[in-house]
């Protein structure tokens, strides 16, 4: 079964993540959530991405806030696309995470997206835009979806528009 | 045909995307490369994204500097996946062109990989990570290439190796 | 009819926005208010730019957070005049927003003002002193406004001054 | 006598600047070019502001580098539009020029372009962009530029592009 | 009569500078406190750095946020040595203001001491240490103040002091 | 006796050291804390750091904000190894005392840990490591530590996870 | 027996860490040099650090560029102090290697050392005070280090020095 | 007698330090110069502080890079005015040296100045404006001087000057 394959350095990540589980839901995308740790658990995190390959994950989605290296551990053990959420942590703003998710080292690539909850939510569109490409219902749904924002855009005009 | 189509902003960005395309090449996957510009020819990148998805782009790889809208340009005209690669301009040292990038608002996303020429380099493995998906004999050859680098780093070790 | 055409990327811009607004309104410029994204409507916004360009629009001012590629879309549509506004979003503190709308290349300006609520004030005030170019009332009040802007500074000054 | 008044901090910044006369020469607009430094000499600099504005000037361009003053300097002694070109010095690679030049208070803006040529060269078409707002031959000119560089990145593109 | 004149670029500067002006009170220092903009009333700064240094003020204090310019424009007018305060405003942290104060070109020096509160303080600090060269009762309040800060320092230490 | 020194700039740090503290105790490891200034109280400083080392002191831990000298200013004092904690002030979200702890030159290291609670947490464990390499017991209880690091990765993520 | 464990990214490294062998080897303090990268070769990483602390790794020192995520590596797979080179890459002047070696969660600290030259050269001190702890010859010749150092300061000053 | 004591960290900050002493040679201010590091010899550089002032010396320059604390070490070990100029290192092109010298805590300044060659010659410029509110000759100088630069601005300006 493709699934996508969720993996977050700490459960205070989850507050920020959710957007992203709640997008591929909506999509009626499968997904598997776990948190692993680059740091305190080397191991677990090596052992979920086999296991999470095996068993059918298409695309793993990393995030991890400072020396946000998660995306990178989990780059490093698989061929299979991954995608590098940086998160805020305390300092600097999420400089940190950005920088240490995005600048990775050539043949080992990591498809970062925005800091915070945008990265989230964009995480899971990525993920689905790959998965499209062998799935045309989903790509068919990520055009509708494209059509309705284009709308929404519309409808939120509407509401504050002054047109002379 | 399935292929990839990089486009950049300029022609100066060649002497850094070619390193993208000779990695292309060694893995006789079959690409597209223009040039089109988000701010000088509008009309074209959007025809050109447009041609190139009908023709058979899986994935849109995207150069650009400065303030680099390209990718987010070509990211808003497609739901087929756009890898976004910042270069290095005369100011800043590539910070501007890195957060021109990434910080894309939710919904269009663009994975974006490092600055300059490790980003070209990552570029083309993550867009051949995408199509290996649906392409098996691509997927063996990117698993090589994981031990290939693994060996090689274990050559580059032995030339300067101090071991008691 | 000449009149000022403002762009925002999203609704919640407009809490920001609502201050340049205010300013037009004070000085009597007649402008237009739309929100047009470039990510999610590029049609939208190619569309409106040309269709206020047609109604009489002198100066185009763009606001848009993150990587905000609003003006730079805007500016690749027209020769006139284009005012970009950079806004804070979540995280950066606005640098992104402000290196992704001021660094354009060669040939297609962006006039960025300063980030977030003074920039929104800018923009009305730039706008103006565009159209005042012919427009001599319009410059007589902007004139009158900074003799204003120098009295209150004196007056504010009363309030705590200190001379010995 | 219409005109665009250029002024620059320093002897080393028309290296730079020259490439903001050239396009306008190219355009055949009128132009004056001084050196005033907000520091060195603030009252050639408020002189030249009076004197530039009753001759006929339309707009200012200010260039400078390092705490980038001299746009800020001229914008309090006009409410014609100043556009302000940030130079690169010898440190920070720029950034405490952009700043300096662009954070401008509420009422009075600078319209700041990118760093360095690209800002030097924006400098001239955004000047352009406003005299043409009463010029409607220079207005042309500017459109058929828009589809002279168009066209250059056609050519460009010939030159290395692979299309399948 | 010997002072220090204070001068900020808006009244909301007030809430973090009245800490300098409760140093110098506490020291017995006199001193000059004005709201003068280098931008929205340049002749007003211009005539009171004038006036002041006629009546005797020894040492200037500028403090201002964003594109600070203020303490650079009272510098450019004296050569009495100018202090400069950068503040945070609402944007970048403050580094926009650090940057505008202290990278002065050759010749016109600013004196920048750190960012808000500190620096607020810190302005009062080196003014009096300045005037203390030739008031030797004030380097005496100057060097006890140094002891009992030191003294503080034990005090404090003693509260949470943990000793083996 | 072996123990760990702790020296931090002011009252205030204590907030975040205690952190350092508590891990300290949790694992049984003595420490001494005092305050220590590097700059109102210089000479204080340099005597607790002889008095420290005379009395057993193995590793010292410094903390402090903004232009964060303590801890090199320690490191300048003993060859013993000084670990550096930046914390936040007021501005630049911590910047400025991360460089300021790290970049020392050659032969007067400080080893630096991250930003503010983490870094205070990591200042205990990176002591604790270096106590250990004596110590049998401490190295069981930091890796007996890590076992439960890994293990509570495992129960935070049962409360979450989801697993096709 | 006792040695410190070198472990850099990639062969290019070696231009700047064998300024920290050559410490070492003057010190007659043993050391182990290897290339293992934390991306490229995950596996042989982990084997070596294992390996190495079998053999006697007393502390190991962990150089990287860009994503600097080798020095977090080497530290989650072992409780022996891990000291963290941030290298310069080809962009972002080193701040994104220095922000990914020391931004470490809690409980798995990287001490981090200056960027580039200074921080080789620091990594090979910092590693002696380390081994100094159980070494009393060894801190004898950082003792003596410390005197030279300081004697070096007087001789290159004696070559400028102006004394009145 | 009066003079100006200049201190640095390093015999290498000599070749940007030579501008300042250029400058007060040519003024006829009198000055000491020596190398004394705040962490390879602070002995040294707390005694030449002591001596210096028992000697006369009015103003403190202390010159330094990276973690740049030799001016805050000499500001903590005297009331005397104390500048710092912040020098360019190998990496993050002087922002490290430039927030060390400028984040001083309450109660202990550095009055900074800019970055490298401009911040040598204003700490010089900086020096003798203090040193002339109580030397009427100096003060004169001082005056001519600005006369003179606002002359060369003016001169420099003929040679490129295009007025209509």
């Amino acid at each position: 079964m493709d699934f996508v394959a969720i993996v977050m350095g700490s459960k205070s990540d989850y507050k920020v993540m959710d957007e992203c589980v709640e997008i591929l839901k909506k999509f009626d995308v499968s997904y598997e959530v776990v948190i692993a740790s680059a740091h305190r658990s080397p191991n677990r995190t090596k052992e979920y991405v086999k296991q999470a390959e095996e068993k059918g994950a298409k695309v793993f989605i990393a995030a991890a806030g400072m020396a946000a290296h998660l995306a990178g551990a989990v780059s490093a053990m698989t061929t299979k696309p991954v995608i590098g959420v940086p998160l805020k942590g305390g300092a600097l703003d999420g400089l940190d995470s950005l920088l240490s998710t995005v600048q990775m080292p050539s043949g080992v690539p990591v498809a970062t997206v925005a800091l915070g909850k945008a990265g989230a939510i964009n995480s899971a569109y990525l993920a689905m835009q790959i998965l499209a490409l062998s799935n045309a219902e989903l790509e068919g749904k990520l055009k509708e979806d494209r059509v309705m924002k284009a709308k929404n855009v519309e409808l939120d005009s509407a509401d504050i528009e002054v047109i002379l």
